[in-house]
């Protein structure tokens, strides 16, 4: 038995786009740029709705963009997230760092009593000047960038910031929003939801333009 | 300066589990053993509302559960689901199968004239007798699973069907649904939505149950 079923890939991903244009209005009120990583957002997690709230700022595109094709390192929360980001896309071979996975996480997080996302941050350090930070799962990984961001670390070049769950993501979301003092273009989806897919599609879009 | 928000794990995941059981009416309705699932799925996404969209045999538990404490491989359509499968919750030291990454799925796609996500389920067939196959990505990794079944291949323990998007999701989903004549145990969720976050979180509930 055959099922009836597109299976042309490059036909799949446009039937998908066009949908998806033609299906989420909040991308009208956007910038054209932001439309990107907009529509990859909504690829990516199957509903239009989220586009109505997605918060960023202005220049997340164009610094963001400007900043991997200078080589900036990508610094994730997690290694799904790492993985959902397509490396053929990056404009300059980039790293993608995840020190979630260093084992003085452990350590770091009983010190500071944080959870091993959190503790991760300060292995970030040595590496965030300029980097692209991009979160798909930990809300206290956000609060803990936002804090070391208030103790005078080095500002990361961009934040796509889309922790996910129910305990402090949409907090932590709202805290990025109004940390806005600090200049740092970022893209965000206020409330619930967020994780690794919304987030490694926001990187991809970052990475190259070409919709 | 810092940020008021919950810093210890256990008390983060306790929390979370209480707002989910609290938000989620959907729950009243499934087999307990079924709930499992459904509100590690919730936690995923950070969306009560998908529990009203699930789809699932009431075996499901009973033998997915089972077929991981007796060794079963776990087969995943995508690279993202399978890192989201937490190892040390697997019961058997279960091997965790990614054919994706197999080169030779670039040939076999343009051989059978579909993606390199379906041309990997024929790479499935010599692991599948048994298996516990997760999918978090494809909708025609799904099809072509149906497919190889229609065809006589052999039967996998359980499936753990989340492909999502716009082309193909929804459809393969009601698909499967559909196919329950084949009397294979499995779980789903309807419409666009699902994901590896979704699949690996449904996979992560089977293998351990401390709900």
């Amino acid at each position: 038995m055959q099922y009836d079923y597109i299976r042309e890939p490059q036909a799949i991903y446009d039937e998908s786009f066009r949908q998806i244009r033609a299906e989420t209005p909040a991308l009208a009120g956007m910038p054209e740029d932001v439309t990107d990583l907009a529509v990859r957002i909504v690829h990516a997690c199957g509903e239009p709705k989220v586009a109505e709230d997605l918060g960023w700022s202005d220049d997340i595109v164009r610094k963001g963009r400007a900043a991997l094709v200078d080589g900036a390192p990508v610094i994730v929360d997690c290694r799904m997230a790492g993985d959902g980001i397509i490396a053929s896309r990056l404009p300059a071979d980039n790293t993608v760092l995840c020190p979630l996975t260093d084992e003085r996480t452990y350590a770091i997080a009983k010190e500071i009593g944080n959870t091993r996302s959190a503790a991760a941050v300060e292995l970030w350090k040595p590496d965030l000047e300029g980097a692209v930070v991009v979160i798909g799962n930990a809300p206290t990984a956000l609060f803990r960038l936002l804090e070391i961001l208030h103790e005078g670390a080095p500002k990361p070049a961009a934040i796509l910031g889309f922790p996910v769950g129910f305990v402090g993501a949409a907090e932590s979301k709202e805290a990025l929003i109004e940390a806005a003092h600090f200049g740092i273009p970022y893209m965000t989806l206020r409330g619930r939801r967020g994780g690794s897919a919304i987030a490694a599609a926001a990187l991809n879009a970052l990475a190259k333009n070409n919709q």
